[in-house]
């Protein structure tokens, strides 16, 4: 990780002057641990690494650490804040809200709380929506549900008319969960309203099922999503071994990265082919793909082959690119493609096999939360309401290390984790699958 | 059901005069029960249709009831047996051929048991596959995984040269599992062994996920599938609810029957709108589908759709036919075809929707079967074991009124159940999705 | 089944002359099939003992149908009704509720729905328990938690005191949920009605997920507690195989018959011994379970136990009985016993074991029910409120043959149905074990 | 953490000269990231503890980075391994076997593999036990099972007769699977190796569902264990929500730290009380358990309380101890005892309850891992066999920030890791349960 450049400072909006009421509800508050801002959280955390920066005298990188401050900015008897949802379903949705409105009641006595509904069209009045009330009563169960209460939606809206709702509104703290393109809006949002010079809060929690977001080590719901996708993989091997020449295809999620499919294919080790975005693979030739996959099938009988969706985009180079909503690429489904050339192969060399396509990715996102992702999520909520309440801005909460950390927002700049291919994950998975290079040199 | 002038007449090899052993595995044998030529069930069991042949002095259309016969026909010492599965996957197989094998074993002392590999394929000499060998070691296990161990294929195959193998290998009893052609096959087999004189007995054991084969109350598989699918209906509705016009499509299994789609919308009434085979509907027009839905949206802003991938294939009806390797007529998908209609009329009326298409009939099928399906199946293979014994053949093991019974092949005829549209069944699921008659009249 | 000289008819209130709206939810309502009075399902479906009647010109002994009936007694506009449950949780108590109220509200359009709290107590005024008000959006989602809305609790109240009450609130239809002293309480109370002359129809919905209501083929949750408990039993067996002489030992529920031990027993068949309330076992004697076991150790090495939580209650025969708040007679705890007699038995001989003793009860009777409850109790709560509405009173809705009909509560006057120890059950689930007679003769 | 005076040095039976094979599985070698002995991995992150020694010239306390070796110590053809597993079951016993030997196999070409039967026991020649043969067609599967296919014992076995028994076999490495006991016996085993001159490297792999070795941030199955937890905790706040003054009472795993207790807890917030063995509670006076259960039923109706194994034991501080197999002191039942505490509680004041009482530990500890410990699992696994490959020896594989790392097995010396009081996990339990302190002050 190139880390010795960032500039990972907090953002404030003024000095934090409240004594915080949030130890009052925990027993034995003469111990309660308050963070301090002088407590950070090495980022690399290699001995070599690490030390060398301090041999000259400069500390090594490293985030403010998150959790509850002993002085707030915002009064929480005057506060109002709200929350918004972008994008796409993910497991975890529901416990984040849910845990973000108890603590802002319970651990603050905040009493105004708004959702709004589906996504930034919420702010933009045009649309008509009402906000919903967040209630303690309202939200205590939804984690058992998948999906989202307050609803989502994709695309961006116009900054300037959300400020305007945020300020007639009069929100304090502005929750923002969402993907990459979420988390742009939500630091030019944070800009604006300094500009502007509004007192407005903007905190982030990173939603992204791939878990590709830059700097962060875990991002909540790909747990869930791993371990969902490892019964697709079960399902495609029971495909792929009942018939002669059975071939499964998974499409799994991963737009940019690979992680979903490289963990799911180290928990069910059913695979014999997997295909990430930052890995090329031929599809023709000695050494590609289809070639593989045929001398594969002589001598076993039948395969499993694992894609994620951003995996082989360079064999759509000449199309037209698709946009969608939120202004991403739409990716070509290279699930379905591969399916097809793989027909056509076998098909112009007059072998029958039997292919079966999967693509569990609707099944999967909209699931609650499994419990390891439900004690993660209850921490970023959490802790997304201790930065805000202490008065910090245009930062997310990330988690490095296993603790949980402030991050700028600006440090992602757009850009995202990836599966490095000489990483332990990645050889691990190839090892797991014994697939070869899959590229003609 | 038009049960009366049925012939429920079961075809047996030649009298069974040797005395079975299988109760002697069972402690208190002196009470052992086993089943008489005379126990009978009746197939419509309402009082006024029962009573009403008695007058006339017949006897009310009935089953021979299944289970273990004093005297066999088979000399378990000499025995070969085999089993073969063919078509798709189906939760309960690998149940079945367990159940077979365990009571072939134990019960009857027989110790020759082959499995025939991928289907029909597998009695053809110039596929080259070898049998595999049953014991119950091999099979103990087996039903904990989904798929099947001796593995499937579709297509028919020469009844001639499966003949030939089965009088090469000297086989007593052939187990078929499979589908409606596979019964078709099964019984012209059966009439070919006795034109050539053999001693072959052919014991079906009907296998349809989508339950409908002609007077059988339940198949197996389809417990399992139906609760699966409610998985599905519940990812189908949050994607639905958390997005503005948010639109949930599931495509379920039921080729020619809706069984599967009513009941699980029974099972999950999240649901708004389901569509089966059985029962006509129209895309456009004032009640048609289209604009049922976008009223819906308009009312509600979301919408569940069940539709059984046989429903609607009105729709296709100018299109060529293809049939698939069994001969069957290959469905038009019916789910992609809704998903491009309703994406059409809304783009045309330039609402903005969000619709998810979730097909999850693969991962179902390979599923290894719930506790309910595993105890029917248990029966079933167990059932079959106790017919092929006793010398019976060219027959199915059925369940009438939860009772095992012996079904002859021949009164299938390539006919199937179906779901009544005056029933209970989808009376319930009508008022569970609150749909109108989606016909303009 | 002793079925001839049963009375299966069932007690009105008055005629029924109020024309039924429930069609009209349902298109093409000049198809609707409404049951008529003289639509009955045989008992028994065996032909030689259902065709025996006949021949002496009477009928053979049947159940009226249920389902929805042309003409109703209650004017839905004016009707109130109340629902209760009382006893031990079962998975589908919530799935009861949520389809008695839909099909009140919707089916007929009654507007008046109580829910009495805490079972019977909820009647009596010193408890102080308001009515909770059941409309259609409190419960639209509770079945998807286990556990009862309601709330429950154990033991008879004053009949008087409950009839007070209906009185005073002018109730209409009672639809009591309970066991086998519940459904007496039940009819007691429409006796007391009847006698009052009062026009109050009591209709039963039979709970106990031991399934052993007498001439009722199947009650709900018992599915659901077959399924959840093949869980355990493989996690004794994995306990068992994992120790040097590892014992597994499972109570399930099962307090006068034995149908989950059997029924779990064939769905999960890694058990070595059964035991059953229906069927006799020595624990001492060279046929005893506790030689038997050391056999069994001394030959394999591990061994599963499951037993019912009522069998072997003979050895608890000099002790004191004590009753529960129902009045039933405590069990003794056979499991506990089981533990300490095996472990006795092996230090006494100095051999080593290791055993693990599982008790889920507690873990399945509140889970929610499974896709095939859910089906069964929909159609269950649907067809008593059919049942209700034709001013029938003093009946269970049951199922039969896989009908579901009307059984006069004082037909069961305190009987059970059993495992028959002769029947294709016990015999199958002794296949599966193995197991000797366990009797010394 | 008191990190800086730990030695952290890894014990070596020699210079590893022998390059390894385990790039070649793998495409793209020139590029296979092997580890190197300089690479050590930070154990305290925050940045003031972690820089504060680096002013004094001395670099901060690391462990060395587990991880494949360029050389190695042992030659893969002449290798002899053995595995063996002790203690209770825990998820993922199954998984660490399996990677091993596939790692082993594949990764090194190691092709004698055995598998030590029954613990420590199996190297004992008096009990018996031959060897098990382990090859990857035997282990291929085996994650998909609860329990450990190898078996496990309790209890210590003679130091010398398992060196003995290793010589005699001429093992060259000892994989060890188990707890605190089996870590402090897997020290002597290496410490009497090199007494006697022997090349036998030990390594060990810590197994605790408790999740409390020290120094170590998480072990295999915790996470499994947590998320089958929290199923108990539903069960249980069911029972207690469906009748009068309800109470749940489950007893979970934690013998001496509450993490399980306290992570399910986050993960299923229906939690009223959780209790843990680092913090000490009453169950007398005004702030004790008893009174604030009766509190808190006044109030609200119900509780649900959640007890570690090993919490309250000072309520026996008068009885005698009792040791197990291992010579553990056996823990007095937290559960029972609080169960007759409360009951005698109530029952003198006359106040009726309905306690139910869940002991899940057993049905949680034989399952199957889920997802996530399968991989985790499958790098322990694949970590160990590098270290042992590389001659390292008397060291466990541990995780340390998200890293995995080798500890030396010296470092626990008997120790173990606790839920901090006032740590993120205590007081985020806390905040869930709203409990007051519980302490008569």
């Amino acid at each position: 990780m190139p880390t010795e450049t960032l500039n990972t400072n907090i953002t404030t909006l003024g000095d934090a002057r409240i004594p915080s009421p949030v130890h009052k509800r925990v027993h034995g508050t003469n111990g309660f641990a308050f963070v301090s801002e002088a407590d950070r959280v090495l980022i690399d955390v290699t001995v070599n690494r690490a030390c060398k920066p301090l041999a000259d005298g400069t500390l090594p990188p490293s985030y403010e650490l998150a959790g509850p401050r002993e002085r707030i900015y915002f009064d929480p008897s005057k506060l109002k804040c709200a929350l918004v949802t972008c994008g796409g379903l993910c497991p975890g949705l529901n416990d984040i809200i849910r845990s973000i409105v108890l603590e802002l009641h319970y651990g603050y006595g905040v009493r105004n709380i708004s959702g709004v509904r589906y996504g930034l069209r919420g702010f933009i009045p045009r649309y008509g929506y009402d906000m919903m009330d967040l209630t303690p009563s309202e939200v205590v169960n939804i984690h058992e549900r998948g999906g989202v209460v307050i609803g989502s939606s994709r695309g961006p809206q116009d900054v300037e008319e959300i400020v305007d709702t945020l300020e007639r509104m009069n929100i304090g703290i502005l929750f923002m969960i969402g993907g990459g393109g979420t988390l742009q809006a939500a630091t030019h949002l944070a800009d604006a309203i300094l500009q502007r010079g509004l007192r407005t809060s903007i905190v982030g929690v990173p939603k992204t099922i791939d878990n590709d977001i830059y700097m962060v080590s875990r991002s909540f719901g790909f747990d869930t999503a791993v371990e969902v996708s490892t019964r697709a993989i079960v399902s495609a091997s029971n495909e792929a071994e009942g018939y002669p020449n059975g071939i499964g295809l998974i499409k799994l999620m991963g737009r940019h990265s690979g992680f979903i499919a490289a963990t799911a294919t180290l928990a069910q080790q059913d695979v014999n082919f997997v295909l990430i975005p930052e890995v090329d693979f031929d599809l023709d030739g000695p050494q590609g793909l289809l070639h593989t996959l045929e001398v594969r099938l002589a001598d076993r009988g039948h395969a499993v082959i694992v894609v994620a969706e951003g995996a082989g985009q360079k064999f759509f180079a000449g199309q037209a690119k698709e946009l969608d909503l939120s202004g991403n690429v739409k990716l070509k489904d290279i699930g379905l493609f591969l399916k097809q050339e793989i027909i056509a192969y076998f098909t112009e060399r007059n072998i029958q096999i039997s292919i079966k396509y999967i693509d569990p990715s609707y099944m999967i996102r909209s699931l609650p939360a499994n419990a390891n992702d439900r004690v993660f999520c209850n921490f970023l909520g959490r802790n997304a309401v201790h930065a805000g309440m202490a008065g910090k801005t245009d930062l997310l909460i990330g988690n490095c290390n296993n603790h949980f950390v402030h991050v700028p927002m600006k440090l992602l700049a757009g850009k995202r984790k990836h599966v490095d291919p000489k990483g332990m994950l990645w050889r691990s998975a190839l090892e797991a699958t014994g697939q070869p290079s899959l590229k003609n040199d």
